[in-house]
This record gives C-alpha cells, sequence and structure tokens, in this order.
C-alpha cells in the first residue's frame, strides 16, 4: 500500500484533494495517508524516503502561487509533478455546539484564509476579532480546545473534531479554487494526452533579456505559457528561480524543442508533463506533418 | 505636520522604515505615524483621504515580494511611490525578564518570520513549539500578555514593552533585507537622479505571447526589469496582474518610449519612478545624441 | 531655371520620369534637363554640384532593385531623396520606315529590357536575333544607326529618332511598373503627408542576429517594412549594405524612435522621407494620445 | 558520362568553375559539358531532362546576387544544389593580334563585367568606347570577329580563339570573387559535412512581422544567416521572394527545427545542404547533449 503525504492536519483541503485523487485511480488501491506539518514537510518525506509520493496546493485562484511549495521544489534533489487535481476553496466556518453567531468574540484563522474571508467577517461577526492559527484545520482544533470561540476551517475538520458549521462556502471571491499537485521522486514521464500541462524551474544567466529569451523559446514555437512567477533563491540578492508552467507535454515535439533550447542556456529543472484536469489552453500544435515533409526533403522527394 | 501610515503596530520593521525615511529629510520636518493593521489598511488610509503618505513592505530578499502589497496597489484608485528603503531583516527573540532560553515551551511568530528563523528555532529552542502571530511587534505583545514564552519580533518592539533580548540578529539566511515604499496619491514625479527605479502593473490583452510583447519593449531598447511578479486578478480566473519593475526613470527618453509602447497594447499602472536605495543596475543609455542626430537629419544638416 | 541629371540619353523611361514630376508642379518652373550616362553619372552630377536635382530608376517590380542606383547610393556623400513617380514600362519596338516583321533579323535591347521581352520576341519575331544595347533609348539609335533591323525602346526615343512603331505596349508580365527617385543634396525633409515611404541604408555590427534587431526595431513599433535588400558593400567580402524602406514619415514619432533605435548600435545613412505616389502600406499609428498620457503621468494627474 | 550544363559559351568563368569541380572528382569521371545561352537557359535544360546537372553563378562579392539565377530557381520544378566552388574574378583584355592599347577605340564588354573594370578602362585605354556584349567569351567573340577592337573576357576564351592579352588581372575591386553551384534536379541531400551551407526560398504570408519572423526562427536557434534576399514574384505586385543562405546542414537538428518552424507558417523552396568551400560562419551547435539530456528527463533518470 503505498504511503502518501500531505499538508495536514486532517481535515485540511490538501487532504480533500488526496482523497479526489484516490478516487481517480491513479493509485491503483487503497493508500496510506501521511499527514505533514507544511508543504516543504510533506516534501522532505517524499525525499527522504519515506512515503512513496506527497499532495501539496500549489496555486490558488485568489492567492496566486503558494510559496512554501514553490521554494521547496526549487531546493534539493529534483521531485517530479505527476498529476493534479483542482478544489473549489470555499470555507466552514465552525463553532462549539450551541454557540450562536452574536457570542462569537474571536475568530481563529490560518493567514492565507483570513485573507479570503475577511469581508463575510465583518460582515456577519463585526464584534469579532480575528486570531491566527496554524492550518485551515488547526483553526478548528483551536476552536474544540476553546481558544477561540470560531473558526475558519473545513468541514471535514469540524465534523472529525464533533464542531457545528455556523455557516458554509464562506468565501469573499465567488468561484475560488486551488489547483494541488502529486509529486514523486522522478520517474518516467506519464504518457501524453492531448490536454497536459509541463513545469520547468529556470535559472537564467545573469544578463539583460534573458527571461525574454526564455519565454520567446516558447512562444516562437506558438506554446501557451500559462504561469510565470520569480521566487528569490535565498542564495544571492537579486537572483531569482523562474517558475514556468505551459500547455503541452514533454512528448510533443515542440515542447521537446523548447526544453531542449532552454537547456543550452539555463539551467532547467524539469518538474514534470502530466494531465491538466481543466482547460488549460491551445495544445501545441503537431510537428508530424513537418517532421514527414523534412523527411522527403532529406530524401529528394519532395517535388514543391 | 504630514500624517503618515505605516504597517503597525509600533515596532515593527515597517515603522523602522519610516523613521529612516524621516532621517533623509524627505518629509521636511516632522511627521506624525499612523498604525495600520495591514499593508492593505495603511493604503486605504492613504485612499481615503485620513493620512498623506504611506509606508509598506515591498518585497524581501528571502520570501519575495509582498503578495497584500502588491494586491492592494492593483486595485482601488491608483497611488504613488515616490520613495523607498531597504532594512536588514534580522530578529530580536524577545522574552519577558529572567525568562532563560531552556524555560522557553512557546514561541510566538508571524508566520513570514517563523519561516526565516525556523532553523534557528530547531537548534537553540529544539523543545519549543512555535504558536503564530498576528505580526512582528504582535509576537512581543504575546510575550508581555502571557501568551507565549518567547517571541520572534523586533528589537524597537521588545524594548517598548519592557521585554528582554534572548537573542539579536537572528536569521536563517544571512543578508535577508526587505524594500519598504512610501506612497502618496498621484503626484508630479520626483526628479530624475540617474539611479532611478520605474514600476508598473499590466492587465495584458488574453493573447499568447502578449507577455512577452511586453518584456520586449523593455528589452529592445536596453532597459533592465529588475522584478516581474503575476498576481491573479480575483476577477477572472486565469488573469493576471503583472507586476514590473525596470531601472530608470520616466523621464529617461527610452523608458518613456517603453511606456508609451506598453500603453498602446496593455493596461498600464504607473506606480511610479523614483531614487532606488541600492545599486539596482545599468541605467538606461541617454538618447540625447541620437536625438540631435534626427534632429540634424530634419533638418537636412547630417552629411554621413 | 534648376538642372535637373537624368538616367538619360533622351527618350528612356527615366526622362519620361522626370517630365511626370516636372507636371506635378514640384519645381516651381521650368527645369533644364541634363542627360547623364548611367544612373551613377547622374548622382556624382549632383554630388558635384553640377546639378540640383537628379532622377534615377530605383525598383521595378519585375526586376527588382537597381543596383546600380543602389549602390551609388551607398557610397560617396549622403544624398536625399524628396519625391518618387511611377510608370507603367512596357516597351515600343521601333523599326526603320518600311521595315517589316518578317524583315527583322537583329533586335537591340539593353538587357534588362531583353529580359523582359523574350517571350514576345520568342513569338512574334522567331527568327531574329536578340543583341546588345547599352539603353533603352541606345536600342532606338542602333536601329536608327542601321546596327539593327528592330530595338526594343520608348515610344519617345523612337519618335525623335524618325522611327516606326512595329509594336507598342511590348511586355512579358502585365502589369510591370518601376518607380523612380529625385534625388537633391541633403535638405529639409519635405513635410508628413500620412502616406509617407521613409528610407534607409544600414550598415550592421558583424554580429548573428543584428539585421533581425533591426528588424524588430520596426516590427515591435508596428512599422511596416516595405523593403529590405542587401548589397556587397565591396570592401570587405561578405560585408553588405542593407537598404530599408518603411511605410511613414520621419516626423511620425514612431518612425523617428525606430531611427533612433536604430542609431544606437548601427551606422544609418537616413535616404530621406517623402510621399509615397502608390498606397504603401498602413501608416504608423499617432503616438499622440499616447503622449498626452505620459505627460499627466509625469504631472501626477493621471487617474486609472 | 554525365551531361553538365553551363552558362557559356566556351571561355566563360562558369565554364571554369565547371572545371574546377570536375577536378574536386565530385562527377567520378569526365563529364560532357554543354553549353547554354544564360543561367536560365542551363536550369531549363536541367529541369527537361536534357542534362544531369548545371552549373551557373549564383553571387558575387562586388556584384552581389545574380537575378537570372535567382529568379530561375524560384520559378518552375524545384531544383536542388548540391555543390559550390569559387573563382577569383578579374579580367583578361583580349585583343587581336598586334593591336595595341592606343589603337583601341572600342572595348567590347558584358554589363556586369563592365561595371567592374571601368575605372581601368577609364585610365588605361581612356579613348576607348564600351560597346555591349552578350557575355565575357562574347566580348572575345566580338573581338575575333572585328566588332571591336579589344574586349573585356577570360584567359581562356582568348586562348580559343587565338587572341592576345594586352592585360590580365583586371578588375577594379581587389578580391573579386564569385560563388557558382551545381545543380541537378532533387536527390537525397549529400552527407553533412560540419561546414555545411543551407538554402531556402520562402513565399511568407503577407502580414507585417512575416519575415522577421522567419529570421527569428534562425536567430533563436543560434543559427547564422549569411544572405538574405528578396526579389519580386513577378505575379502580383509587392510580392516577393526571399532567399535565404544559413550556416548548417539539414541534418544538423538546429537546422532540421528551423526548417520544419518556417513550414508551419511560410512556403519553403528547399535548395538544399552542400559542402561551403570557404569558411561561412559559426555552424550550429550541436543538439546531442540536449537530446540525451532530454531522453533522460522522459526516463525519469535525470537527477538535477
Amino acid at each position: 500500500m503505498p504511503r502518501i503525504a500531505y499538508f495536514g492536519p486532517t481535515g485540511t483541503f490538501t487532504e480533500m484533494a488526496l482523497a479526489h485523487l484516490e478516487d481517480t485511480g491513479i493509485f491503483d488501491g487503497p493508500v496510506e495517508r501521511v499527514s505533514a506539518a507544511s508543504p516543504p514537510a510533506a516534501l522532505q518525506l517524499l525525499r527522504d524516503g519515506d512515503v512513496d509520493g506527497a499532495v501539496v496546493p500549489i496555486e490558488s485562484s485568489v492567492e496566486g502561487s503558494v510559496p512554501p511549495t514553490m521554494d521547496a521544489l526549487s531546493i534539493g534533489p529534483r521531485l517530479q509533478i505527476v498529476a493534479e487535481t483542482e478544489l473549489d476553496v470555499a470555507f466552514t466556518v465552525v463553532v462549539r455546539p450551541g454557540t450562536t453567531a452574536d457570542q462569537v468574540r474571536t475568530v481563529a484563522a490560518y493567514p492565507v484564509a483570513a485573507a479570503q474571508v475577511q469581508q463575510w467577517i465583518a460582515e456577519k461577526l463585526p464584534q469579532a476579532e480575528i486570531v491566527a492559527a496554524s492550518s485551515n484545520a488547526g483553526a478548528a482544533e483551536d476552536v474544540a480546545a476553546g481558544k477561540a470561540d470560531a473558526g475558519v476551517s473545513t468541514a471535514l475538520a469540524g465534523e472529525r473534531l464533533g464542531l457545528d458549521a455556523l455557516a458554509e462556502g464562506v468565501a469573499d471571491f465567488a468561484g475560488a479554487r486551488t489547483r494541488f499537485v502529486l509529486l514523486t521522486r522522478p520517474a518516467k514521464t506519464p504518457p501524453r494526452t492531448g490536454h497536459d500541462r509541463t513545469a520547468v524551474i529556470l535559472q537564467l544567466p545573469n544578463e539583460p533579456g534573458s527571461l525574454v529569451r526564455a519565454m520567446t523559446e516558447f512562444a516562437t514555437r506558438g506554446i501557451d505559457l500559462t504561469r510565470i512567477e520569480s521566487r528569490p533563491t535565498r542564495r544571492e540578492y537579486g537572483t531569482y528561480f523562474f517558475h514556468l508552467d505551459c500547455v503541452g507535454h514533454i512528448d510533443d515535439a515542440l515542447v521537446a524543442e523548447a526544453l531542449k533550447a532552454l537547456h543550452r542556456f539555463a539551467q532547467v529543472r524539469f518538474l514534470g508533463s502530466w494531465a491538466a484536469v481543466a482547460d488549460n489552453g491551445v495544445p501545441p500544435v503537431s510537428d508530424e506533418a513537418d517532421a514527414q515533409w523534412l523527411d522527403a526533403l532529406r530524401r529528394g522527394e519532395e517535388d514543391r
């Protein structure tokens, strides 16, 4: 039974994402879920060989990239993304049984969550003060332990702790979604599906224009870049890791060309090619016809 | 006396940054410091006319951009950056007088700070658990209130609350620095100094290659891009604000050209041109000689 | 009365082009036409101060650029194009009075003309051999002198020598046109008309990609390049002069920007901006609105 | 015995180029030389199957590209360049035995040759008039036939007609060279040698920037473009064939990529890859290492 780490504790959105991935059948059977205190901790378990996979959040439609995940992907041995899933992220506000809204004076919330529900709190719990929790599930734990009157958490965490839901589907921004990825140690890339995503981390030579050059390697091949993020390397001030996601698969000829082209002048960490859960842009055109044309030329058959 | 908001409470690094700016003489006299609960709150006070300026952190050499600041700059009426300062960011671990290291069981820390000192805590306070604080100064308040045994905070905050320093200059990453900016409502751009920085926020047409095009407008003019960040717009999934910083001033002819070129196809929010505190790359070349050459051509005087 | 050199002798298409230009009123009165033996000879008369202007062919829709004109523009003191005109180029086949088609055994033709009528000769004068003439008007002179039975020439040349037209409007390629330009010594550029053409000659640094860079300076500004030609410099093997024509005028802000940008890394010889006689592509967009936007930003008035 | 057409008549530089190619052993034995009246005529013989190869001049270091050759390559069935050679082009001025310089009143010269020796004639034969000949060898024939006193020709042509050399090595521009190519009907490309040249003719979509795009396909792959020429299509005014030469071979992975990339948006006529006789720039880098890296990634072996 494979052991899969996730950003816990139990009841987090990440655990729900893992459950989703289990439902897709990707694991060929049941898995043992292993809670980790943070995304970096989950990746460390994977690198240490303590688990066989790890599920972490990577991007929120409201908050953008998840910095701890990105930084942990850049440093240490290479890991590989093999699958993804997306969840609607709306919070459940949990209370101890019997607590009513007008009794709430303190609301425990993970700061990222607090940013997404502050308008709701200002309207519905105007007399309450927000206190920091260590995670979304931790906010429920704080309520169960009596440290706060209410918690911005998940339905799952509330249930497990016997708490009541004061409100469900709480979110200042409608349609908020978070994307989670399943990582393994480097492995054979999953087969091309035709609606794939490829991710790399680049370290570029310290020359003006090198980022434009890198992006142009995608643009000239008609490959859609869907995400670009920079993160400090923490080694030298003003140096960055660039995280680039594109539409397509390493087995798409044009994506392969672009990766090779990047490799000629940059340090490229390949994070994987995997099936995208949602429509993520126009896949690169096939280069089959062009390759056949070229081979005909080489043989001297072409006639135009 | 101008009123200047800052990301407080009293004792934060941001208040130190404001003090630094006061020392530079930029305010022509004393100012009234107004504490705000968050960077967005500080900017809101400015937009509401309650203050005349606002100081907020914008980028850390360890943590990268400060998302709440960036998001608050994108949404709402335009504000303008007029100055910047940088601080070495090393923390002071504060305790109530008499507390020794081996007595510490809980350490209050703002999550961003926790990420920068976790190795130090693991080594020096291995028996301690980290609990979330609402800011760096708030960590000291938690110690003073008895909610935690130690706090990852600033020297200033500790002093003001009568706490002792268990350790100073605490940082997992040597040389960590944070950059802070002073904003006002839109105003005449400060004069060009020759070592300036210019920042814009772009909303690009939803076409492949439009980001490359935007960056190329800088590259072809030899203008050094020093930062590029994307942030979700929160309005439509998969749409972004792009934050670009470049070397140079709106009164550098080539920067002016680049801004006009962006304006031809993108929505451009100009965040200002101001003096950079540190060497921030090679400024754009002067276009004086080229302009004179062109005028000679127009008059028919040129002779080559 | 201005003296204007043209590629003669009398009766050439170039003299017709000069007559056309006279009809436009550009000379403010009658001119003295000065025949020159070749395009370079016409330009030499202008450089020597012997004439005030020169008319030479520059491009044919069938034969492409006129190399002697291009080379003479590159070497020696700069000259400036101030106007252009275009002629339909169809030949008149001239014979001595009384000569019939079946009597023609030799046809005098300037080699450039021969290339444009060889199909016609093969069909209509199959028994004739082509002999080289020194110009189109020279072919008529050869006929008048009895050196050839027929000549591929112009109607004007035939008339002046008392020859008959065996055929008129002779051309293998329908719609052949040639463009002629009027040059002066460097002078104030004629005013922008909104349908202008600008020409430069570039000497580029001997680096891979420098031509792409030069062309990109036009492309990124949305300026239409209508012609690009390379000619050996004749000084060093493998080095070239690049002749570029674009749509627009040096007083179009974007064209001015592009010229200044070229001047930053290349040797630029400005050949002039002048009114195009035919639709020559989409003129560059005005940068008026962008410039006003930028000035509002500088003053701090902009509000988006 | 293969039949090879050349731009004749006997004694032309092109025949010398054919002799050079024979000396290289490329034909595996003797060939039958077939004179053609012009470069297009030589290519027509090849297309008609009357000969097995054709040698034509393609570029002069003084005069640039040879338009009749270029135009004949663009129109009609595709032909393929399989080899090249270069000759120093200096002329021999031939006279009938006994003629001295001061007796020369007329000099027969092919117009292209006349352009390259006019300074010499002005100095050494100031009293002489230039009359047009149909080729360099034709100039010698004109002298032998008494139509001119002297001829700008080749040593070979003079010898064959029993003429004397009044002067040898005549050239206004020192170091003038002409490049000649050997063409066949489409055939298997000659093997890569590491110092190769590849040529294509492009028809580009009628959109601004499409030529820049085509050139960028070479530039982004570090491929050196050594020649770019435009020629009118003669079908529609303002439309062009673009002739591009680059360093490298169709079997260089990066050249293959560039050709496929062009094929995605342009009509590409491949003129061949063949060994360059002289140093023609830096060949494209090998993509071997990049391809191995990519394959390791696909298998999941890569470890960085």
